[in-house]
Formats: structure tokens, sequence, C-alpha cells
């Protein structure tokens, strides 16, 4: 970051205007402020800025962009050296309304924070979406668990009450069991979910596609106000920012990334809670669906994702933690502790997914199920358990030891 | 057969006494006459039987068994001699109470017959059931089509509303796609099913698990005498037999073996339904499930037996018919016409299941869907279709060309 005195460009992005920011009172706040300025340039997923950040940090990317020197032109990227250029061009045109202080003024009046990667409670799995993860999170409410106990619970807006009611209480039952439920704050599917959670006396985390500080959709200002209170609102978009369609579609990747699983309850055929499916898919997350009668228009789209064959039918919260790993007190032992194998705490049937997958190399769920003698809705469970202790990682289209 | 005035035993199968029979007309009528004692001497399936009968034909066999000549001891079978020797004395005794003519006179007046391997009409699947096939089946009403275009359309007795109406209109689909629907004359799904095809003006057959002049349940009386007018009453018990608990259980394996696929519409979990499904994946067949309301124990059974991972979910006649494959003009095309190439009627999909399948040899359905790159689903309707065109059969547990 340009400091006093340089020859550099005027640091736009504070409210003291073409001046200088105020001296930060450490690197890690620098670079907090400098990702507030960063998240207001560009729509996420943003790869190329996420990958400039990793490379060079906030504060250094930021002052490139600001910079009038030619010859601080961003790096070329995979994109190509003309679209970086025109890139950093149009980001530094940007930073123009840019205000860090009026965010920061803003964030203190909602009760908002930036959250951001190396912060305790930074979800981990978020770096499984790679370039798309995004550049950090805005959040309201409790801090984020950064123990992977989340189960992202999703579904149609155009909910019926049969939905509605699973949604609800299977969204209990995953709060009873120690599980944050985590879905979008949306009428029908998500706020029974939301609703099911709060009631059950758990927690619950909405990750929205506008501003914390945004109440949407208004008929659920109620409900969101008390996820704020008794668990968090999550978005990366900064403050203020109202929903988009693609905003929607976006977003939904994060509902996917921060869920253990996805679990979706009702859709029709073309419910955007499909999209979330897909994003679990390829993120190799397991997808379980709760089915519905086939009359309903609202479950046709859960039978199609069922009919795929990758996904598992799940009808109860026993079920749902038969996929995405029981949290009893062995699940949660540090790893880190030299006195505890790697594998002292797994059960029988997680043992024998472990013991059937080699020392290196992938394996396919189908192999993994002829190899440890158990069907794909037990393999996908397993792989789940094991994943949530860090002992397996997808890779390709299977499984591998870490 | 012992003729009139061998040494041999008296033939007690007939109304006539201990004399010997009417000479029948032929020695077709005699072996029917002779099977149509058997039926009377066992509790079928009866393996040891249906072997003898096999290697002997039925005269020769119900001739020993009639003979006081302890030389004309059956031969031992695989369950050893003595108890081969117990079970020919048991069968002995029955023949006492075996009447031929009496029979004959009973299936007159009730309008059946009994078909026998040979028949035109004899389905040939059932050769799958091996040594538990059926010796012969007591049918009223139309001629079995031998062509196997028969879907076995199965669920509840406590049958919901939801499922009836399910069951009703996938075999009225069916019926109308020229499939004829194959289920057991029960209350609940199976009256659904055989209503719907009714309806629809198709064809229906109900296999029993008591004689076909038997009208059980009482209350599916008019549907009984429906389905013997338009369609066929079938069942492997002598005329008169009553139904009892292990004889449901026996014939739902006839039920399984006559469809070509057994499409499972609700089902508790304790649903004798589910053995029928037990006995189609036995046989390499097809399971179909239609889906429910998680919240209902009618379906439990169905969401039971999706999770295993090896049923299809279906949700429309259309699904159910891209399992049990499409019956075109191409599919009932002569196989024997030597201008048509085996796979110049299949359909792209079906083309690149059967050019994934190696000369030799068996592959399983995931390396199937590996080889053809189409989901399990797909993949198994194709082997339906490919397999009701002779192209390929099951074997262990995979699938290999004919």
């Amino acid at each position: 970051m340009s400091g006093p005195g340089t020859s550099g460009p005027p640091a736009v992005w504070s409210s003291s205007g073409r001046q200088a920011p105020p001296v930060p009172s450490s690197a890690a706040e620098a670079e907090r402020r400098a990702l507030t300025a960063l998240t207001r340039l560009v729509e996420p997923p943003c790869p190329p800025l996420v990958r400039l950040v990793e490379a060079w940090g906030a504060c250094e990317v930021l002052e490139r962009i600001a910079s009038d020197d030619p010859a601080a032109a961003l790096p070329p990227d995979s994109s190509g050296g003309a679209g970086a250029r025109e890139r950093r061009e149009r980001w530094r045109q940007r930073l123009g309304r840019v205000d860090v202080d009026r965010d920061l003024a803003l964030a203190a009046r909602s009760g908002a924070r930036l959250v951001v990667p190396g912060d305790g409670e930074w979800p981990a799995e978020l770096a499984d979406l790679g370039d798309d993860r995004p550049l950090a999170l805005w959040c309201r409410g409790a801090a984020l668990d950064a123990r992977p106990a989340r189960v992202a619970v999703v579904g149609a807006r155009a909910a019926t009450p049969y939905g509605e009611h699973v949604a609800g209480t299977l969204a209990g039952g995953l709060a009873q069991a120690g599980r944050s439920v985590v879905s979008g704050g949306a009428f029908g599917i998500d706020a029974a979910a939301h609703r099911g959670a709060l009631l059950a006396g758990g927690t619950t985390c909405a990750v929205l596609a506008c501003g914390v500080d945004v109440s949407y959709p208004k008929g659920n200002e109620g409900l969101l106000r008390r996820v704020a209170e008794h668990g968090t609102l999550v978005s990366e978009y900064p403050l203020g920012t109202g929903v988009t369609r693609g905003r929607f579609l976006d977003r939904n990747r994060l509902l996917a990334a921060l869920g253990q699983g996805t679990l979706l309850v009702e859709a029709g055929l073309r419910s955007g809670a499909r999209s979330t499916v897909g994003h679990a898919r390829r993120l190799h997350r397991p997808v379980m669906v709760v089915p519905g009668p086939v009359t309903s228009p609202a479950s046709a789209g859960c039978h199609v994702e069922l009919r795929r064959g990758d996904a598992v039918l799940v009808t109860c919260v026993e079920e749902v933690l038969d996929v995405v790993g029981q949290l009893g007190g062995d699940a949660v032992a540090d790893p880190s502790d030299p006195h505890l194998r790697r594998t002292d705490a797994l059960g029988p049937d997680e043992l024998r997914v472990w013991e059937a997958m080699p020392l290196r190399g992938v394996l396919r769920v189908d192999e993994l199920c002829g190899a440890a003698g158990l069907t794909a809705p037990e393999v996908l469970g397993r792989l789940g358990a094991l994943a949530a202790r860090g002992l397996v990682q997808p890779e390709g289209g299977g499984w591998r030891r870490t």
C-alpha cells in the first residue's frame, strides 16, 4: 500500500478522498481494508482477482490497480495479457466509487464484519472452490464454525406444505445432532429449513445473494433477523448490494461449498435449487434428495436428480447423518494428537471403506462398493465421514487417501 | 405310462378308480394328464420333481411314483438317495387323492386349461427360474402372449389413494403401449393395476396364490372375472386350492419371472410385494420403484428399495418403457429374417450399449455405464430392450451378448 509521500497514485479507497488512507493498526488490518475495497470492484466469482490476491496479497493488488503508472500493469494471467490490462482498467475506473471507511461505518451500524482467509472463522472448505472462492465474506451474527459441521438444505421457493414440513423436520433433527443448517434465506424450503433449525434451538446460516444488511425477501425480514441473532448471515456481496438472478445462481456455489453435503428437499424441474446440487456434485460433495409424490410437480426436480443415480435418497435425519457422518466425540478429536492414530476413531464401516482404499491412487465409488462390500449410499456416507476427518479427499471422479 | 394288461401298478390318477386311465388321444395329451396329476402331488416350487420331469417326461415319472415295485425307485438327486426315496413315498401316498378326470371336469366347468412347457402360450421366460419353474400353469381367459411384453406391477394391499392412482395410471399407460400388466389380483396396488389396464382397453394377467377357479379375495371377485374375460388368470396351484401365506410368497417368483421388469408402486417396510422385487433382482430383471412422500409409511418400503442403489426410480410410463424397452414395429421384427442384421433395429443408445459389450465375456452395469457413457438407469433400460430382442442376457452379476 502506498504510504504518505510516495510518488504512487492517490489512495482512492478511503473516504478521506484522494488522500492516503489512515495507517492501519496492523498488516492484517490493512489486508482486511484492501479486501473490503476489492469486493467493491468485481462481481464474484472472479478467478483472476482471486489468483492475484493469492499471489501478492490484497494490499499490493489494490495498489497496482490504483497506480497511474502503466509499468504497474498487472501480470498476464491465463486469459492473456491484453485481457488482463483491460480488466485492470475496468477495476481502476471503479475505484472511484470505493469508500472503505463508509463500508466500515455501514458494517458497524448493521453489526456486520468482513471475514477473510486466515481468520479463525474462515470456512476452510471454501478452498475446494479453487479460484471461484470468494475473496472474503461479509457476516452478521455468530462466528462461523470452522469445523465442517454444516449441511446445506435447499429447495424450491414454491414449496408445498409437505416439502416445508419435511425440510423443517430434517433441519431440526440436524440442528439437534449438532449440525449447522445452511440455506439461502428464501421463501419455501429455505425458510422452513432455517425455521426448523431455530425451533430446535440449533444454529443456522443463511447465505444471501445480497448484502447481509439487505432484507430480501421482505417477507423473511423477521426470520433473517432471528438467523442473525442465533446463527449467521453470510454474503460475498458488499453491504447494500441488491439481488439479481445471476447472484442467486453464483451464491449457490457457496451453499454447496459450505455444506459437507447438500440436501434437496423439494424442487420443480426448473428450480434454482438444482444448480446448488450441480455445484455439490462438481465439488464431490454428497447429494441427498428427499423424494415426494410423483404427482407433485414440486418434487419433479428431486426425482430427476435421483434418477441420475449419483444422489442418495433420504427419508429421515438418521439417513442424512449416515451420509455426512456422525459427529460423535471421536469425530472431533484433535487430529494433531500424536497419541491418536488417524484411524483409531473410525467406526467399523468407515474402517472397511478406509481399508478398501489403496495407499496411493484413486478409486471410484462403485469400485469402493465392491472392495468394501457396501452399497453406494453406505460408501458415500462413510466417505463423507472420512473426509470430515481429513482422511480422504475427492480427486477426479474418485477418492484417495490424503 | 403303464398300458392295460401290464403287470405294473394300478393307475390311480383316474376317476375310474384303480383302473388304467383311458388311452389319451396323443402322447402330448398323456403328458398333460400326467402333469395334471403331478401338480396335485407337490407344493410348488419342487425342484426335484421338475428335474425328474425334465429328464424322463411326466408320464414316466408318474408311472414310477405309482409303481409298487421298489425297483422303480426314483433316481437319487442332489439331495441324496434316502431323501429321494422318502419323497417318492410321500408322493405315492398322495396319488390316492388324485383324480385327473375330476380335475378336467372342474376345468371344463370353470373355463380353465392346463398350459404346459411346449405349448405355444407357455411363457419362455419362466425358464429363468431354473428348477424353481412351475411344472405347469392353470390358466383362465385369453392365451398368454409368448412374446415378453409383460410388466409386473406390484405393491401393498394397504395402499393409499396416491398409490392406487399412480398404479392405475402407470398400468393404463403400459396397456396402451401394448404391454400386458401382470399383478397378483390382491386389494390395493394389485387391483388398481389390473383395473388401470382394463380401463385402458389393454390386457392384464393376474397370477394367483390359489386355484384359478377360486375367487380370492372375495371383494375382488368381479375384478378377477373381468380379468378372465379380457386377460388371463394364471396359477401353478391345482383347481380349488386355497391361499396360504407361503403360497403368496411362492407365487411372487412367478410375478417377477413373468414381467420383463417389476414395478413397485407402494409398499410398507414389511410388504410382501418387496419379496417380488427380491425375486426380480435374483432373476436379473430390472426393478423400478415409484417414490412417495417420506411421511407415508405406505412408501417406506419403496424408499428402502431405492436406497439400495440398484433399482430405477420411475415417475411416469415413459420412464417405465425406457427401462423395459419400447415395443415398436422394429422391436418385434422376426429375428429369423436373414435380411435383417441383429442390430439393424436398435436405437442409438441401444447401439451404444451393444457396442460397449465385448464379443465374449461379461460386463457389470457400472462397467457398461463407463464404456457407453450412459447413466445406470439408461444402461438398464437399454439392456432391457436388448434382452427383449434376445441380443443380450444376464449372467452372474453382469450381462453378456447371447
